[in-house]
């Protein structure tokens, strides 16, 4: 199977000169020499090669390996960096541009990853920088562990672990130390690092057909950074059973390619081959350690996740593991200003985990469940009173509001509002604190958003937290008519407010801001308050029977014609004038009564 | 078309308490609570609740968009993040216990993308946290560009443009404002910022099916950061031209969704949806600034390149423009140490490029062309005479180069090496400057390099450059004995280190070591050096001729097996050994001559 890779880019010709200029628009840290399309080669922008005081730290190679090498270009890690096209050593010229650009008296060290073209290219470079009076030194990198030992020329290749040397390197170099120090540190650093990448899907050159090389289902083990082949290709195996397997190949006894051993200390990095999302990388390093730590018998001293030398598109990663003495953990963990070196790394490991804190509440609170009273204040037996007229009203209008709703909605209206109502009946029986009316109405909106689920139960859940802050803002066990009206302007915002409604989009808002407006202005005017409630409550529904001519704004009423719409009323506004009305009905009777 | 999709996990329904472990195991400064599976809340390690003397800044949502939001959290960004499953809202017990573990007595913002299911459970989570005597806001961003207004519920979607909201309330916080005024910041952010997204592919949720829902050839623009429906499907255009698309939508006068006029300075964020490889998100951001610059008017003041906000593995991206006044400018620059917070991209911006440059010899060296001298020194005189022999040796070996090469290689070793000889006579003729036999020995290099091409033409370019490096360390003009015999050492150490090769590799140098050794030697026994050079070229003979009997370490020789081998030497050894001899042999009949 093969098909023409998609890709966001121009001319394919033109990918590495274009992103080189969209680098150095995002860091203004760094600078590209004027001399495309051959000379492609990104440099500090704070470098001026023969006044530069410190060892220049040089590499690149082919592109398509972004962020590698440009984005590490930066004080502390690469003076520069050489990009070839892509997947392509760069040529002889551009090579001895960036040697020029940013090489001082203390001269320049170049890291090059184990691949001939480079090896050569950097090499003749080296060499005529040298006749040009540089002091120029060269470390070779070839940290792949997939493959078994060769005499051969082409040896290990050059992978991941190379940014490693980089920042060993770099730091190195901004310590101030000689050349061949640094090209000592870096040596030894290319010495204790291997490296070994697994992939789902090979890359897409920018202009070429893709070619799903594995198949469905399968996965490649150690393949290069190219898409060269690997070790073996094998069916998709979870990653936990992926990142044992690659530890085990790098630490191998066996090959003995890198000298760590039970009691090392180690640093891990997790690298994006270009493709893979941060949470797989992160699932990988996060299983990675442990067995690192328990069955390998390492110290973890660090850990490095994300995509940093990739492979165009591929699906995978590599796992790099470094040997770190002091001086090159001391090198990973030095400041560095180059972009894409990852930070907030080192430092301390404190506890990953803590303990989820306990609701203050239950530590304020008496150790005693919530419970009914065993004598009811006048408060208390009122609000009990308009709470059963309340749900009562709802549990009866079960029908209508389906045969609503299955006009405009999804026709259960009816029932999830049954359900609220018969929850709210049974729990305020058992252990709803009537004589204390903010807590009761907390507790109403628990016993809705726990048996209606969805957006209901919850809005209802949020009116009535709204209601509760607002009561509790008083200390007084007496409950207010002003008090009451505050708290449903605090419920009615908050539903608007995280519900994103507002009056005349067909909710059951349309039935309670009419209410609340006649209910204010009324008990304004210094009306009695009973007599406010139910004038209020005739407003609600009105409000609600209004829904009838109003365009839905969200849900599935929101793509039902008007005329549909206007043989129905909306049904939560229905619901919500119901339960109010019967409320404000139920308390004018027991004012009556009493 | 649907396939499995293929990714790097354990268990789908495990992914994000994975995550979480691995990024924790990444990033010292980040903690998790204790909660999984229900629980999945990141928080900064340094901050304990009660005694948080600043206002926290929370923000989450469905999970799967990593690095956001727990990436993000760190001092000056986000105190805590809530993540939900993937795509889906978390439950209001994660984000209360989120802002129980993070918010002191100076209250907490709760920043949140406008999706319902999040507004609703972080609301209910804001009002229940508020009635536990919490100081609580919240602030809710849909910077969706792409879809025309709606007046419904539903209205814009929150996208990228969060994270740089985030960026702004964790700096407004940090540095010390009280809640409203924090609130205040994030709000005026978020009607600053408009985002729009184009994708190649929709995103495969873990353990599911992919679709390409677009098909070959085609993407989509406008879509959601979960896969939901843009505003069309076109054919794949190129960038430039998604770009200008993108920008134009963004900055729509008839939408006016950000109050950006010409003259606004801005920043933009290029943000990668997962699967996008850095490369393509640069050449978007370096194809943005322009025209943002030239055909909007604007200033882009920061630009944000990366992947931030993703969905997955989507391949795409989402453009975000903010217009930037002098206090989101300072917040966005203010330092932080959320590990995912882009760096070095502060400050002024230099000229982007520099002249590439001169190469010092141009400099040192007179103008006056090399030439060809008129008269010649004696040593001028040999070393013509030693070059003549040396490459009309190895034009009259073309046939039989080429048919050993027929044998063990690709068959053009006897072709190249006569183009390399035949390009040295002409150009010796006309420009060698033969009484200085470095410079000499150098532009040898240059002709061989120039028509011999691959890897053959930069080692011999390699082989010269070193010895001219070696030569030119004397200042006399005669070259000593002494002198040539350090220059073709350091020329076989340069073509070792640079190609990889060592003695018994069947290449080139198992005639130039030999021959080194005995001519070292014979020196140092104090013979006649023109004696000891013919010596030594005897040697070169031999060794060449014991290449049948060696296996090869590269290239196509590599593959052929020993049998084959024997029946033919290294053609390239052989053709060393021969110009080696001739040379020595005309060395020795000028002198005896003279």
């Amino acid at each position: 199977m093969a098909f023409q890779g998609k890709k966001l880019i121009n001319d394919p010709n033109d990918v590495v000169t274009e992103f080189i200029e969209g680098l150095v628009e995002t860091y203004p840290g760094l600078q590209y020499l004027d001399g495309f399309p051959q000379v492609k080669v990104v440099l500090r922008a704070d470098v001026s090669g023969s006044k530069y005081d410190k060892v220049a730290v040089i590499s690149g190679g082919g592109s398509g390996h972004e962020p590698a090498h440009a984005g590490f270009v930066g004080e502390g890690m690469l003076t520069a960096a050489i990009c070839g096209d892509v997947f392509a050593s760069p040529p002889v010229d551009s090579i001895l541009s960036g040697i020029r650009a940013v090489t001082g008296p203390m001269g320049c060290l170049l890291i090059v990853k184990n691949y001939t073209g480079d090896r050569l290219n950097f090499g003749l470079a080296a060499e005529q920088a040298k006749s040009e009076g540089y002091k120029i030194e060269m470390v070779i990198v070839g940290d792949d562990c997939a493959l078994p030992p060769s005499q051969g020329i082409a040896g290990r290749r050059g992978l991941a672990g190379t940014i490693l040397v980089h920042k060993v390197a770099g730091a190195a170099a901004a310590a101030g130390l000689s050349l061949s120090d640094v090209a000592a540190e870096a040596k030894h650093a290319s010495e204790m690092v291997g490296t070994m990448g697994v992939a789902l899907s090979v890359c897409t050159l920018p202009g070429q057909v893709t070619s799903d090389r594995f198949g469905p289902g399968k996965m490649e083990l150690g393949l290069g950074i190219h898409g060269e082949p690997g070790a073996e290709v094998t069916d998709l195996q979870p990653v936990d059973v992926v990142v044992s397997h690659v530890l085990k190949q790098i630490l191998s006894t066996e090959t003995h390619y890198v000298p760590i051993t039970r009691g090392s200390r180690v640093v891990l990095m997790v690298n994006g081959l270009g493709g893979t999302p941060v949470m797989e990388l992160m699932i990988a390093a996060g299983k990675a350690v442990p067995k690192l730590q328990l069955e390998h018998g390492l110290a973890v001293a660090r850990v490095y996740t994300g995509s940093f030398m990739t492979s165009l598109d591929m699906a995978g990663f590599s796992i790099s593991i470094m040997k770190a003495d002091q001086t090159i953990l001391q090198r990973l963990d030095a400041p560095t200003k180059a972009p894409c070196w990852p930070v907030g790394v080192d430092g301390d490991h404190p506890p990953a985990k803590i303990p989820v804190p306990v609701p203050p509440s239950r530590l304020t609170r008496s150790d005693e469940a919530l419970s009914r009273p065993q004598e009811l204040s006048q408060q208390g037996y009122i609000l009990e009173a308009a709470i059963e007229a309340a749900a009562n009203e709802v549990i009866s209008l079960r029908d209508s509001l389906n045969g609503w709703d299955s006009k405009v909605g999804d026709g259960d209206c009816g029932s999830t509002m049954f359900r609220g109502a018969t929850a709210i009946l049974e729990d305020m029986k058992k252990y709803y604190p009537l004589n204390d009316a903010a807590e009761t109405v907390n507790e109403i909106g628990s016993s809705m958003t726990k048996v209606m689920g969805g957006t209901s139960g919850i809005i209802y859940d949020i009116f009535c937290k709204a209601a509760y802050a607002k009561l509790k803002e008083s200390t007084s066990p007496v409950v207010t008519a002003k008090q009451w009206v505050d708290a449903l302007e605090a419920s009615i915002a908050a539903v608007s407010k995280y519900g994103g409604a507002r009056a005349g989009y067909r909710t059951l808002l349309d039935a309670l801001i009419p209410a609340l407006e006649v209910l204010r202005e009324r008990l304004d005017a210094g009306d009695d308050p009973v007599v406010a409630f139910v004038l209020s409550s005739e407003a609600a529904l009105s409000g609600a029977e209004s829904t009838k001519h109003m365009q839905a704004q969200a849900g599935r009423s929101s793509y039902i014609s008007g005329e549909i719409l206007a043989s129905a009323p909306d049904p939560g506004a229905m619901a919500a004038a119901a339960w109010y009305r019967a409320a404000a009905l139920a308390v004018k009777r027991k004012f009556q009564a009493s």
